[in-house]
């Protein structure tokens, strides 16, 4: 068996666990001991490889920041599967709660059920050079974390409460949507958010408040909210509190229909954009 | 260019991009399109090429759950390389909080800072049959998610509140040993923990309260905490409340000196078990 045979398991291995981190030429030449018109020719072959299956591509840049990054594709096939297992997941009896919310948790903090759906939120909000994911404590955090792997990113937490272990924050109240109590998130002076490009993102979305006030509280450190994402949206209020959001599951809110996915998402994982 | 060198393009992005997860060679070989003894072949090839260069293995299994998995290696010099990153970040001036914490919100919530940290403390517990990852709301669930993805399970969320959407709840009280306040927890009802093996993990760990109570309260499930694993640890007190816990780092609580690894992660990304 050849060197270049055993050069493409390991450069593919590199690549594919190394998801959306650039790598340059030079470093990876010194790497796998191999001049850098080799790896060339190497790097083109997994990229039309990896292309011709839809599995995604090998971008390479060039200039000062330049180098060669994998770009995994949607899994449309996947993404498919895993939307239809949560709307049956979630219409499992006992799901519904006395005060109108869904039982989550165990899907939430499971990565499984977890990592696919903040993949779909990264491929609806890719383009947008997202540069953090908010969210406001605490179901929603597995959601943000994972989109923010995806996307590149970090996450900047919106607490309930001041905590001291932040330093000095600045706070908001609001009336929520839809308990009508009112509630209080806060920021940490300390954030890196200031100036940012932010996707909101959270478990689940009644009226929208929390997210609206998530925007407001963003405001006031200059980081403007490009796109906001939720799990799971209740039909009504079909008027939200913020203008715009995508959510990967739609619900009547009643617990007499299941939950289904919503139309964007179901048209992206159909379409096949690219792929033809 | 031929079919098997494609082949081993596929096949490597395959399995790297499913770390864990089984497939059976009869689905792989209908997803290839290629008899079961050329992909056994293949196989072999890409497992040794990977074990040569201690990128991990590819493990098969016989029987009625057989099929073959991608294990990744512990990426000893990124891990070594993490930790002293992390030192050096957490001696940042402003870090020390007034009420002797650590700043470290920034680092906790950014999948680069927080992934790695998770993949040593996997490596650490990743043979004591784990199957659940337990953690106290709020910033140790970065750590906890990245963690049951490691290990292939899932989260527990242990409560600060009882909240209505988790239903019915047991909850706790007890004595935080660094700040002696009463604070609490709880653990819904419907959790699937009952019974099972849990690695505990936290942020932050000063005397071990939080740690003791959460043991506490899993007992009351029929739960087993099989190990502690925290991000950082203060040297005092010596004795904590949890008989053994692994930290990452360890912190004199002072700010007069950086926080250093501690001593089995420091041994654990030396160490050259295996590649020899």
């Amino acid at each position: 068996m050849g060197d270049r045979q055993r050069r493409l398991v390991l450069l593919s291995q590199y690549l594919v666990a190394h998801p959306l981190i650039q790598s340059s030429l030079t470093e990876l030449s010194r790497r796998f001991n191999v001049a850098k018109s080799t790896l060339s020719e190497d790097l083109w072959f997994i990229k039309e490889t990896l292309e011709r299956e839809g599995l995604g591509t090998v971008e390479s840049q060039v200039g000062v920041q330049g180098g060669i990054r994998y770009v995994p594709a949607i899994e449309r096939q996947v993404l498919a599967e895993t939307l239809a297992r949560w709307c049956q997941r979630l219409n499992e009896p006992d799901r519904m709660m006395s005060d109108g919310f869904l039982y989550m948790t165990d899907l939430l903090f499971n990565p499984r059920w977890i990592d696919p759906m903040a993949r779909l939120l990264a491929a609806r909000f890719g383009d947008m050079g997202i540069e953090f994911v908010a969210t406001v404590e605490t179901k929603g955090i597995p959601l943000a974390m994972a989109c923010a792997a995806a996307l590149g990113s970090e996450v900047v937490l919106l607490r309930r409460d001041n905590r001291l272990s932040e330093g000095s924050s600045l706070s908001i109240n609001y009336l929520s949507g839809s308990s009508h109590r009112i509630q209080s998130m806060s920021l940490s002076r300390r954030t890196s958010v200031r100036g940012g490009r932010v996707l909101f993102v959270d478990d689940f979305m009644k009226a929208g408040g929390t997210a609206k006030a998530a925007e407001d509280l963003l405001l006031e450190f200059d980081a403007t909210v490009c796109g906001v994402g939720v799990l799971v949206a209740t039909v009504e209020p079909s008027e939200k509190l913020v203008g715009q959001f995508s959510s990967c599951l739609e619900w009547d809110g009643t617990g007499r229909s299941a939950p289904v996915p919503s139309e964007w998402a179901r048209v992206l994982c159909e379409s096949r954009v690219g792929e033809d």
